[in-house]
């Protein structure tokens, strides 16, 4: 049987990226660069092969999927004529797209539109309408599900989140408990973030669920609560796909040579949507404070130093990212580092996602249920584990795979 | 008792770091900045203290570590009042610091010349005197430890080579045996490289050796046979202190994200004496070999680019490395990583130094003989390993630390 | 006839190694690096030797300047012996130290406190005394200039501010008229920022002034008319000592090339004082306002990007500027160029003191008055010119000394 | 009336990326960045316009123009559809492309064979024929000069060598005089490489020409004398487009400064074609000898540091160029400068084509003759032109360009 795959602003580069590259290595038209588990590491974990997989999700975005892989060809993210070559698997995943839910608008801040990566309007902002409670949106993306798994009989469906950047969401007092959870959603009024009534849609139908992104999602004690007694698997958050990729990978170095890091400074030139989105100060914050767990986690101590985010259109779907790096030696002799990482986004991203996918799928057949600390290596915030070390988290990663056989 | 460290090449820039440092830092002077033993994961490993070490060594320069000493705080190497404050040490190493043994000229190619760290002119040189044979150069040099020992009541000595890089040696068929090899050296001429002579020396006499630099050194199968003859251990080669280390700690995140290098470029511009040494293109070679190793090791294919080593006798005791990697990510598309290193090299060196001398003494006291393979998180080719990653390296290294309490 | 130097904050860093790198030229201990008017093209020119030059200034700080060069010493600024050996000359422009004014706390946004370049307090700061005016604040400035002028017998003295950068003036309608000002000065209430009211007195003693800082300064129409009045030439602002200085050298080949600049992000770590100050987002507001000129001016469009400016106290007097440049060629295809500077800030600066104090002396002795925009050359903010491109304003500074001969 | 384009090394990337992006142009698809002549400084220049343009040339590669093109799009060079849209003028241009010549193997090296940029082989390459003399090959190239201009009824035709980098010519005594050299050409076997037996035939039909690469071409005494007999005018050598520009732009910043540069080390990674052939290390020379003029003759003195040259095959026709510069400031402190360059060669090199034309077309029309040293902002080592700072040349540039209205 297959197994769904289901995205959360499936009409966004990353999704388009994603639905693109699948159909080309089940052709054959691409090796499977970037997939860490179509790795010999992996090869006995009992994992559904590329070709189960069938796609689906939510946007609002309404740019058909064959529309943004074409502007993708453009932007030379997909090779000039792949686009065309898997346009039938495209047409077949757009067509498996519904309509999302937004925030009420002045409830949650709303960040800057982008390109097909945002996500919809539920009824709750047409005017003159009542509003739609939460518990109502609710079951509204969970016939959704359902309805995927159904019509496409699938074994599974993971529900895996790679929409725009939210910002951190305003605490309250139902985010601890299920039952006041979902005795607040039948309330007027917003009491989840969209990422967490994904989240909350996405388990209470049964399906594993990703927070790709550093919006809220998941990552609340409810949810939690929520995920253990249905049974299922859940993983996050915020992959880790550049800067912090590679300082996840240097700053063990230093540690494991008792170095002293003094300074950590980075800035990261970010293009497209999701630099449109995390230069508003709002979302931005939510990917700093993501992305400055690392270094104190793995050397033991705060350094010196600040992380810049800025929005340059130019780059289009590419980053930059500068770091550079103060340390003193023995006897206190200062030395220094710096690294220049010039990567595409969504490219970086997409392989990911098939491996979270099919390794959550794994996770679930074999009744694994709650954060999955394992899948940490995948993310600049991991769930429920505290060790950023990269080769270290590659090392957890691969025994526990092992164990999945 | 007291622990021995006979430095070959005991004027040199490491040396007079490595004791000038360890000084300071018994007179609580200075904090254990980049002394990888003195981190709390081998705390119970029963290294000896660093209050127990005792410096000698060989050299041919005449100048003394004192003066040594104020010329490397004029470079920056150490900081200004240092020096003056552990004087009395630096007198008390070089009072056992005796003539070294240099190639006859002709015979081995000859580095060129460099402030306090070439290798003394044995008897050999001496024009119309009789060639010494290496056998009795050796005895010569056996006596100079024992002596060291007997004098200062030493539980042992390790014999460490921090003396400038040779060319790679001239193969010759006794170097496969042992008892060849002694046979050859009884008759006249060069069967030996001066490194490889040491080495000879240090465990004939009983002594753990390691090797520091990219010269051959230890790593001739009869000298393998000589150690495990006499039960010493053995380390090398080729400590990993700036480009080799960045580059053992980001190849593997690029092989656990399944991420295709295509091509890893790199500049090194070295001043000083190290740097006169390696842009002679004989001793260079053995150091780009040693360099080379560890990528192919970590991505289990060869990339393009090369790796250059330049002169720039401006920049002193510091080095700059720069470092350019291409690679495809998903689809094919090419991205790129660089980095710029700016280190002080006797900095990097002599702590680690520190690290070996305890460890490998420790092992002696424990019985190991022959080659650590487990100190190859040290080397950038080392010795009887094939693992060159750094954290797989270090979690090899704290484990095997963790065995010897 | 000597000619006077008159620091504003003349026991900051700045200053200290201006009169120990004045002394140590006149000595014949160190070349004239970074002299520009020590260069062929300043032969004729007729300005005032270096050995002509005596030293004074205002400060608050209390630290004399032997101890600040020591301080500069230990930091890598001014090599090993030099303080020493010009002792005698740091000791008796100390002597002609005098305290400075600062604003009245709650007026104008007082920057952090940074280690002797701060500017004093005035009589207004002490509690429960009746505030200075600032015209009585003047008088006592003027009257410092004037006793250093016939104490020393000096032909003339020139003004240079070197004190921390303040935040952009409150703007103030006696900032345009020079009647009203000095009506307004009798008064109580503060209507100069201090760096304004140490130009007013400058140039009321008749003595030519520079703003080396980002500081408001001399730069209000008011102060322009005392110039004039006064018959004394002015310059200005905000010295162009790295990030700026590489700016306008590169900026110029992409204009001269057609290439089509797109963006231009700067990253600018800097410790010390000066890194505090400008953290201070106020002060650094002055300073990227300064900054962000050059660019369109060399351009003539505006570009996409940031400028950081972040304070990392672990650099000390250092500072690290990175800048990403992405930029169209031919058919639109897009390339990069990134630049990191590091270099020593005061190192920078202070030869650029006495080229600036040795060209305004001439010009006032040949009759110059008013802004002089030939020494635009030496700002990031020319008063007075609108030609950044560092090449032409070297011509224009040439061309105009060869006039003063 | 028309002006002829002629382009040795006619299918070559950089001449098919001129061909295209002037057809473009035309079109109005694609804006003129890059192309220095159309800024306002030489709107009066009476140069010819764009669409007066024919192209034509020699090459030995038979890859027709627009299969080319179609490659340079998959590359990234030209944008996607471009090259369809202007496919007539491609073949209409190569249409107009005739066999070269090529040294007889063994007497000149052959640079390795490269796509589409290579020469011709001559009619002495064909086994078991006898050997043609350069006389008459010049002859049959001379034909074909005169054959374009007549048979496109052209006003005049200017000859521009892109073809591969010749290694450094043999020197012969008949360079050294046009009526040696005329004779020589008659006698069987090789006075002059490849590129000097262009530059005769151009001269000698009455063409200017242009020295696009480092390889020998017009400059040789006994072809300045030709040009001079002939009223021709001719500029070169090797276009200045990467990092030699860039040096250009910053040395005169430090020469202005008085800041003294100590080091220049540069690495260049080169993909595609000319990394192939400057990979050889006698072509490489050619570029490295063109690449080392500028820094000396701008700084005054020689400084440290080696320019490197990698093959690079996975970055394809884009270059990177890392250069770190050390330097000593005030009292002697170091810092340093470094950069990197990101670029397309064929991108860079394309406009300047263009550029060179045109102005060569008017300085013929207007009566010039010889070396045109004004030229000398487009080259890495300008012929009769001792002036490298970029803005220097820019100004001597338009100021010459504005007599010529």
């Amino acid at each position: 049987m297959d197994v769904g795959v289901w995205l959360v602003g499936a009409r966004g580069s990353v999704a388009t990226t994603v639905i693109t590259g699948a159909a080309a290595l089940r052709a054959g038209l691409a090796a499977p660069i970037g997939c860490v588990t179509e790795s010999p590491d992996f090869t006995g974990a009992g994992l559904p092969s590329l070709d189960r997989l069938v796609f689906g999700g939510h946007d609002i975005a309404s740019t058909p999927l064959p529309k943004r892989a074409e502007e993708l060809t453009r932007a030379g993210v997909i090779p000039p004529p792949l686009a065309d070559l898997v346009r039938h698997e495209l047409e077949a995943a757009d067509a498996e797209v519904r309509p999302g839910v937004a925030p009420t608008p002045g409830t949650w801040p709303v960040p800057p539109s982008t390109t097909g990566a945002t996500l919809g309007t539920g009824i709750g902002e047409v005017a003159g309408v009542e509003a739609e409670t939460q518990a109502a949106m609710a079951r509204r993306l969970i016939r959704d599900l359902n309805g995927f798994r159904e019509r496409r009989g699938l074994e599974r469906v993971i529900v895996i989140h790679v929409a725009s950047t939210e910002p951190p969401a305003v605490p309250h007092p139902a985010h601890q408990d299920l039952e006041a959870l979902t005795g607040a959603m039948e309330l007027p009024g917003e009491v989840l973030p969209p990422s967490s009534l994904y989240a909350f849609a996405a388990l209470s139908a049964g399906c594993p669920y990703v927070d790709f992104t550093p919006s809220t999602g998941v990552s609340l004690p409810a949810l939690d609560q929520l995920a253990r007694a249905r049974g299922v698997p859940y993983a996050g958050r915020d992959a880790k796909t550049g800067e912090t990729l590679v300082k996840t990978a240097l700053a063990p170095m230093f540690a494991a040579r008792a170095l002293a890091v003094r300074s950590w400074s980075g800035t990261n030139l970010l293009g497209g949507g999701d630099g449109a989105t995390l230069a508003d100060p709002a979302a931005g914050e939510s990917k700093r404070i993501s992305k400055d767990r690392a270094l104190p986690g793995i050397l033991g101590h705060s350094v010196e130093g600040r992380t810049h985010i800025d929005h340059v259109p130019h780059l289009g779907d590419w980053k930059t990212a500068w770091d550079h790096i103060t340390f003193e030696g023995f006897l206190g002799v200062r030395m220094s580092l710096q690294f220049t990482w010039q990567g595409c986004d969504s490219a970086l991203a997409a392989p990911l996602v098939l491996d979270l996918v099919r390794l959550l799928a794994r996770a679930h057949e074999r009744g694994h249920h709650g954060a999955v600390r394992e899948l940490g290596f995948f993310f600049k915030d991991p769930i429920a584990l505290d060790e950023h070390r990269l080769q270290t988290q590659y090392d957890l990663l691969r025994t526990w795979a092992a164990s999945l056989s």
